[in-house]
């Protein structure tokens, strides 16, 4: 049974006729709502349809649940399945599946479904994300559910009790949150450097000599900023290893949780990581276009005529060459390195990775 | 039961019997095939096969599919797997599964597993896609093949009714189907612009001059060419949105379908959108290359000499080399974001993005 | 049940409470161990949490499997689990899961979950591998095993019997088999074409003509050789192929097996393949690199220098700049072809591909 006629429930409806099941649909106006629904769907009344269905899909908003109370005599003992979804993150103070538990005390509420989308349930979960996540203080009914979703053809996960349902719900409102802190991380160094290098680079220069260099901050001085954000970064991807090592050392256990900001840092390195090798390689990008630019080219044409004027034939200095070529090299290796980091964390190659793989690659 | 002797069978036998079933295979000359088998597997003649075996796969030719008439009897009431592909797509009017359904009206006919290759039925789909499509009229018949397909180790993918048998059995012929017109797109914006280019740097100079300017073709011609490509490109990506919405505007509801062409571009942005990122992938490995070419070294030493024989010292011009600063970064930066848009459209990074996540980062 | 304390044993315990079975841990120290578990889960001493469960995981090193002979008696006729690890690659004669069935010849032993790591089970299947292979000569067994790690969020995967069991405890002991030999060929490979261009870039001209050259070892010498490499890697990966089809040709049959390296050699394909991009992109990225060095910048003023004094305007040379933009354009195609091969051949790309697409994109 699904109760609701918006989009949710016209798609799990189409989704359940699709793998078999038998589907009752409860409306407060069936009659306008049938042509939404596939033929294979019965519509009718919300009383009716709770009536004859087992399984019950809740389909409408947090705000409406009240209404279906004049059904709590019908619903006794039936399995109400909470299919809600937020619109803020913790927006009320329990979560929507724990509520309408209160609401029917005499029901079985499982939580489950609202991380797939109409989309996904209309096109058969093909493409995108095919899990289910799924709790419940009833082993039973979440079995139930569990099969449901498998014939359905997605993957159920079991995520234990009631009390998920908050974490649940706050799942597809969740905007990359493992990437916050190393994202403004990364911003905050990237200033530090560039206010460093800006003053070094193009107001020094102006100040003590009158020369205008401004022409530098676009290309050049970004381009000195970001090898040191990168290298800091990396060292930030192995320095909580090193200090979770200590840890357990002193304390002379593993099983000693880590303090929380140690534990955070350990959980954020992959995006720390995944920073660095942004920074490398936009740094590599960079320096592969200054050889492009004008000012590069007006700069070598100058030396030049002036070289000629003042009759020199020879400006070779083997320091300066050798430097630039071993500092080449050396790049190239650390960024081909860096970047084998960075393929081996794409999921679907990590997962083909065992745990030894794995650790020595990192 | 299997039906039939050749690559296909003797996998589908191997597979079976290696996922703990009960294997009898029917075949012409039972003698002469036993020693393709795997031992645990029975092979005899096709009745006998037929008569032993409640599922069977039928693995032969459709152009033999008459031949089995004679066990006509034997089969009522049995569920047949049709399990073949075309050559062509939609070669004959009725899919292959129908017409074996004519064929035995007493039988229930499922169509499965012609998505799966020989090799991944032997080497038990641990690579390679997993999915199994399935369809038939007949729900316990489906659920009985897709419980057989699972514990094979495949995923079973639900299809619904026999209707759709045609449409699986042109899955496997079908040859990246949504990537056609975004290239035949690609190649025609490709050589208008191209077009453009050459007549506006090199047939104009030689008309004007008589400057032999042909060297510019394989490389700055192409060059110049690829942006605009890459443009026209990513904003065919974004205008159809805009288009739907203004379409949803106008007729005030959002349940009407969209005009044909409308609904195909809108199934093409994906494609449309990585080839506007391969453009500006490859004008911007393009333009890296532009200072390592003879011709750039040539005109740079000219100058340089032209310069010293007028004993003019400078020839800086601020203008230029801010414009040119600029162009890079922002290119870099332009790139940078396709890049982006080029790794979350990953089918592993992107099954791991919430709706929010995904529509934040597009 | 659960045999054993350690971390692996706790782990199982956690995700087996979680999933809804009910646990009982055997300790030889319940009392001090039992803090370590879920509280849903019992801990006892070894003899009773044996009696009372059906299925036994042994959870304990293969050293001390015989410390469980005293519970012999109580373990007839039931499942044990073997879920142990060598620290080797076949470190003892018989697998681990062999020797536990030859020690209690009255239970049936099922070789499974030895490829999970205590955090893959802790943290819930949700990132990394999925597969759970199992191994056992009981039909019945193996697929009750199955059903637990399916419930526990696994895709079981049939080893088939027994004697899979060796292969099974060899995986998570793998490092990267499949790239050894393709590794060291590229290295082979590197070593010969590079003492070659060192004779031929730095030594012959020190010899003959006194010029220090050494500058060009880390760049130049190094960029001249990673393309040769590339070359000879690309070539074999299409030479076995060819190889194979014409021993099919010659004995006239495909049901023949290929010698034992011909088939190495296919098998590593995809690997050299790979090997041979990273090659290719590295000579790319050299190549870029080269108008960067200051040797580049020395070189060319200095010829500027000289065309100045010797009041000499021109240097073009066509032929030089025709041959410089036909390399650098067939350069960049033909990376941009080897990229559509290594991008294709990333898992979750390539199981998005049917037969026919894969091989017209090979």
């Amino acid at each position: 049974g699904v109760l609701g006629s918006g989009d949710f429930a016209r798609s799990l409806a189409v989704r359940l006729v699709r793998s078999g099941f038998r589907v009752v649909v409860g409306s407060r106006n069936p009659k306008r709502k049938a042509s939404l629904f596939p033929a294979a769907a019965e519509v009718t009344f919300q009383a009716e349809a709770a009536k004859k269905a087992d399984v019950i899909f809740v389909a409408i908003f947090r705000e409406h649940y009240s209404t279906l109370c004049d059904l709590a005599d019908v619903l006794v003992g039936k399995i109400l399945v909470d299919v809600s979804n937020n619109t803020e993150i913790n927006h009320h103070k329990e979560s929507n599946a724990e509520y309408l538990a209160s609401l029917f005390p005499a029901c079985t509420v499982v939580k489950a479904f609202n991380v797939v989308s109409a989309w996904t349930l209309q096109s058969g979960a093909r493409d995108g994300n095919k899990q289910v996540l799924i709790c419940s203080n009833n082993q039973e009914a979440k079995r139930t559910i569990a099969e449901i979703a498998q014939v359905m053809g997605f993957t159920p996960v079991d995520m234990g009790c009631m009390s998920s349902a908050c974490e649940i719900e706050n799942i597809p409102l969740r905007l990359l949150p493992a990437w916050k802190i190393p994202i403004f991380l990364a911003l905050g160094l990237f200033l530090c450097f560039f206010t460093y290098n800006l003053i070094r680079q193009v107001i020094h220069p102006y100040i003590r000599e009158q020369k205008n260099k401004l022409y530098k901050i676009p290309i050049e001085v970004v381009n000195t900023t970001l090898p040191c954000v990168s290298y800091v970064m990396l060292s930030l991807v192995y320095l909580p290893g090193v200090l979770a090592a200590c840890s357990q050392l002193y304390y002379g256990t593993k099983y000693r949780r880590f303090p929380d900001w140690l534990d955070q840092w350990l959980q954020h390195r992959k995006q720390i990581g995944l920073l660095s090798f942004f920074c490398a390689a936009l740094h590599a990008v960079y320096s592969l276009c200054l050889p492009m630019r004008r000012s590069h080219r007006y700069l070598l044409i100058e030396t030049a005529v002036k070289q000629a004027m003042e009759k020199k034939m020879t400006i070779w200095e083997e320091e300066e060459v050798w430097r630039m070529e071993i500092y080449i090299s050396v790049g190239i290796f650390a960024l081909g390195l860096l970047s084998l980091l960075a393929i081996t964390s794409l999921p679907s190659i990590a997962n083909s990775l065992n745990w030894r793989e794995f650790s020595f690659i990192q």
